[in-house]
């Protein structure tokens, strides 16, 4: 395989598939329009400025459009820029498909299907694994596809999956040695409190808000879908309460869109557990990115702080 | 009628039923036990101390209990308090119960019911009409006879209906004034914004918090509530969202409750016209018991401020 | 009357006076100068660029000045941008005025004179009614000309007349479901409210602040205003230190520019009706430009907030 | 003359004047009412208590009235004590006067009269000269007898006159250091900008609020004092909005109760210098009453910190 | 061993040795002095009340004194509180001991050694085995038996050597699951953080402050110590800053203590670790005082939460 | 000597020397690459662009070059620019270095050392002397060079050691009028208070942070730096923890970076004082720009206000 278009050091030339993730018209001091174009393929993203644009160049090059592109790369502004020497759309024959270009998770849909399915196993309150069972595999297919966020963390295809298993291996080597702990409650809190999210995005590519989303939010929309499936197998009980207050209160705070603050132990465990899978999940990212002895850009969602990666990491 | 124990002057004797609200038992420094009672009527309540209390008496005197007391009002640490110089409980042939002990809503149940109904009636979209209805329905008689909060504002009998039907007017009157509001999604925000106090709170009477109030919160539980009517009336469409968001949103503010803040105009407005019937009820309650010329107690949900009584108005 | 400039679909062709709000010069990165002007008729502005400006051109198209201008509409980052194809000024005989291309208060001016005479007039505590009547009557014009602010609501021509008449009829309304309320500080409060604005802000057009307003503000300015008139009519008591409380306290909080927060009951209310008011006239104008089903730009004084216009909205 | 209250140690014994400062009605458990007494002189307070007091002794100890006490001192959580064992009120012959048991301003008021004398000497330009002349002259008796504040910082008779001059002194050596500042504005805007506590309290002696000054504050009132002065000496000009806007300034932050904040350099100055010198003020009181290696009580106006002196200061 | 002092119910005799852990001498209404006990073993604490205490009493029961009580066990304000009927101080050939009164870490010290010194041997850099070494070996008697707060969590003796272990093991589990991480930093920054406060408390009996405590804090001691460790060894090099800046920032935000927030990934990782375990300690402490079905008491550094014991738990 | 950059109006022409503070590659729509060189001498720094840069002129031109210019001032976006006509490197004979275009402190390095040497001579405490004396001889030169930060104030050449001097002036006026102050904790604590900077900051020129800059700070360092010199020194005794003190309390709060706040009188009246002289200097180099009757930019450390230079002034 090609290297990603990541991987491309200042002067080098490329000649391409890449995806064309968003397509903006800008019209320049001549008066004539250009293209700036995000293409990206699975290592990441990188702009690029089609100038003197025609019409037809406008609808060819849109987004979720396949291009092989010969070019350079050179530096503008800190950071790389494509200088497009020739486009073209994919061809049929070509056997590139959109996917190809996504980044997604780094394990296969169907292995964390069974850790998923392995942790419901051994949950012992019958209450709360029939709840659990009941909404994954009535959100099997988008749980498996979806990306955990819009930005951020985790978002990229499968992310979500990704995010719960993760947090499901935390939640186990945590509870081991914290046995008070309830690994029913935490389980299911780890696997249903995103769940929402199949709602409230719009799905695993170029992800955006619903309306639902926008107005209502993973957090409430999941709420109602644990009483919905209580609902529909007749449980009763606290069980489904404390399933809902764990969705409730993730966030952990009321300015970070969660009513209720966790007020069982469970529920303050399961808002550490998330904060530090997505938190690695973004650190491991930012300095991917950098050589040892740098910092690396800031990042928005760690309070905006920049990152150093000591000299003697490798 | 004879007056309320509010009104009573220091040095006056009086000779009243009243009803205990809370009784604590505490030992005084010379090792012997006495209770503090708070005793009320509808007027409102004072203390009162039972020294040399024995164990007859801290179960004879528990909270709930209507009692027959002579005494005097005198003054302490700036506030009335009543010596007891007799106290027995009532008894049968008095003919006293509970209810006439407790501050009520100025308007009759049938009244409320009456002027709620009329403003579902004048609703014009269907699904916002059906919905209202039912839940009005589902929830009447607590909704008549719930109080709207456990201290602050409209904490009476029949406060919860009272506060949604002085909200009403006060939506009909300003939508007059800005016809491009949506009469229909502001009555039924109104009606169904606090709805969900009926699951969040204990009932009309010693009011306290339930569980499932204190873990997921009337917010939620009466989103979900939404959703339920929705689905047994088979109804679809951005109605539904619409109704949950104003609920979801009336607070206005994550910081105070709302997952999601105000994000449609109804929803706005809906916010200002709760503050406002809020606000007013406390400060009427809290200027009735100043003089002219005289200010307030601070009052803790406005900002802990003291409000003052102009010595022009009477 | 030809559509406004607001009204222009992209593709359309325009063929219309407007006038210059304002015009500035850059330099293309071809080092040619370039203007880019913004047009206002009464619907509202739009953004146009004249590339290769000359000094001529400079000077002849600057701010304040009526332009003819053909073009087309044409769509730019998400907002329209008018193409030129061929400018002039505007000449005498052609019957046009500066006026004719301000937003203006939907209300005539003589209208609202006689709605506020008619609320003063209502007014029953003498030494309310004559320091409201000596103000309004000593400030009339710019009342009845001034925007109430330089942007975010009632920015228009007329604003402030415009802004005290809405919120007069919101205090009658209000007042008569809270009969307690006193309506003379509550009208005579809403009038004099925003009344330093004529010191604090340049005119009706092209508006800024003036160094007394920079370095005083309206607030405070009015105070000086209410204490002044009481002298001119030998008026001593009570009411004036109310008046001017209502006037310092009706930005509700010291961090929003009230060094006292309101302490008596119509001043806590006056601010609701000002809030009320001002929300509305933001959430109507920004609604206004957008279809059902569609979000509104964020609108900054709303806490940044984008709002939603139902799509069973029409 | 006899050391003040505040320096006798547990288990002396006193026999003393003392100013009753407050005087508080308790109930005993054993159904007896006692008094709490505050007792002062210069040197500071005391609290005291009168077991089983009776009606008279109520109405003779009350506050601002002069006992003589013999009694023993012993500590009683943390803080002295005063065990009484005689009382009776001061009589006519023994000389003694409630200004002899008020904490007063170490200078003289005429020499601090004489110092702000000179410093409105020594300003130049005519208009801020004059308008702090008048105002200083109409109320000098008031401005010399004042305390700066009701508690914190300069809470004694003629505090307001020595807070004044300490800061005109620091004015003076700072602005030799920063010969950039106007002194006539400083020097100004250090006489006038707590002059308006001349309004906002009651008086020298068991200082409260006005009514004015709980709803306008000394700031709102001040500003407008000055309005007066200029326009009653006919002076216009940019000084009087200058002078206005330092005493609107001068808490530095509209959440401190500036409604504006600093917008020129010697408002800036003066908010620094004001803090100076009523810190130092809190300080030096706090830290004289402990020994070196000991920390002082926490200083509520000084974000409720403890200070240390160290064990080489004497 | 008989159970200890918390496990009592109301109603039920005790006849113990118990430790005073804080005596504070009251006086009565009545005039007669009393003791106000604190009283503890291992299990917990107890109030008393010794009414008509003498001179003897007070010098006889201070704190850190064993005394063999008689009493009864009652109900007071929500708490129990202990009667007691007789009191004597505990006699020599009665073989107790303070430290059989005070709670303690549940493993022992030479096993949290054995611990910790197995992590330092893991390190694989061998400055920061170096300087960690040299730390634990200087200060391994204090941080064996210190407790790692004067409250909230770890508040017994060894409470830091046991704080410390816990973290480890998260540490290493939480590095498993994420292998990017660095675990000679991470190790050397759980051993190290919280060593300062063998500096900043006095010891592991009735733990205060410190002045170099009070006034440096741990965090700006630790750093020191580790710039002395480094010198001493002759250790230069970049993991000296690192280890540093783990210490400086582990509190997380500036506002929390930490002038740096954490700049490298470990540094962010031990925040949360710290937290975890922290938080774990203080809830299982609370919910181990409530039944299933009841909330425990507010918890002051969990944002005064309360928190909810399913009742489906046991 | 030709006047500085600053000091050319709109229009005129220069002929001068500049160095080139920095220089930035973009490019153009046309495709073409350009340079933006920001150019100082000692009054300042321009903008200006060069068009149609090649390879060569992009590497003769880079930061720290000085270069000779003909060109000609013009108004850009509200700020001058240079436009560029002729443009080379200096050569060897025309005897210019890059000193000559730093901005440097108004006052002689050597009259600086002379000043502080003299305060360390009249502090009285052999151990703040010692210390102090030890400090200053170990950093001296990089005292005298540094700058006090990398931007909003004392930026320049020296900037720190003026800083210093600056505050010494003003500590020694106040302790003058406030003799309660102890002058050799405030004139150690004035010099040492910023000397971390001399690690925490690259160097006199081009100024940027250095890795233990960015991860442990100028105070961390210093504090570090005190025990330190203690050590060598032999010093023991509450003094080095009192020094120690001002420093990492000197920024006045956590959230300001201090992780303990100022607990001694001398620490509170240091930041104070470095506030004043801090914000001074910000003022004057801002209102040195503004013609009387202007006001200044935004001053961004100053939240963000904008100050008005009254129209008389001059």
């Amino acid at each position: 395989m090609s290297k990603g278009i990541l991987h491309y050091e200042v002067g080098e030339q490329i000649d391409l598939h890449l995806l064309i993730k968003s397509s903006t018209k800008g019209i320049a001091s001549n008066g004539k329009p250009f293209l700036t174009l995000i293409l990206q393929d699975q290592s990441g993203e990188i702009e690029a400025k089609l100038w003197d644009a025609n019409q037809g160049d406008e609808s060819s090059y849109s987004a979720q459009t396949i291009v092989k592109i010969m070019g350079d790369i050179h530096h503008y502004r800190g950071r790389n820029q494509l200088k497009i020497r020739t486009i073209r759309t994919a061809q049929d024959h070509e056997n590139v498909s959109v996917s190809d270009f996504l980044e997604t998770a780094p394990i296969q849909k169907d292995v964390m299907m069974e850790k998923i399915t392995q942790y419901i196993f051994e949950m012992k309150n019958p209450n709360i694994q029939r709840i659990t069972r009941h909404l994954v595999k009535k959100h099997q297919t988008a749980l498996l596809e979806y990306p955990a966020a819009t930005k951020n963390h985790h978002e990229f295809v499968s992310g979500l999956a990704y995010h719960v298993v993760s947090m499901l291996d935390l939640a186990k080597v945590i509870s081991r040695l914290y046995p008070s702990l309830d690994t029913d409650l935490l389980y299911s809190g780890v696997i249903l409190h995103d769940l929402g999210k199949v709602y409230e995005l719009s799905g695993p590519v170029a992800t955006s808000y619903t309306i639902e989303g926008n107005l209502l939010g993973h957090i409430s929309i999941m709420v109602n879908e644990i009483a919905k499936a209580a609902e529909e197998l007749s449980i009763e009980g606290e069980e489904v309460t404390m399933l809902q207050h764990i969705v409730l209160s993730h966030h952990g705070k009321a300015e970070w869109g969660s009513p209720k603050p966790p007020m069982i132990k469970e529920a303050e465990i399961l808002h550490y557990i998330d904060n530090l899978d997505a938190k690695m999940n973004m650190l491991d990212r930012a300095l991917e990115r950098v050589k040892p002895g740098e910092f690396t850009e800031r990042i928005f969602p760690l309070d905006n702080r920049t990152f150093y990666k000591p000299s003697f990491h490798k």
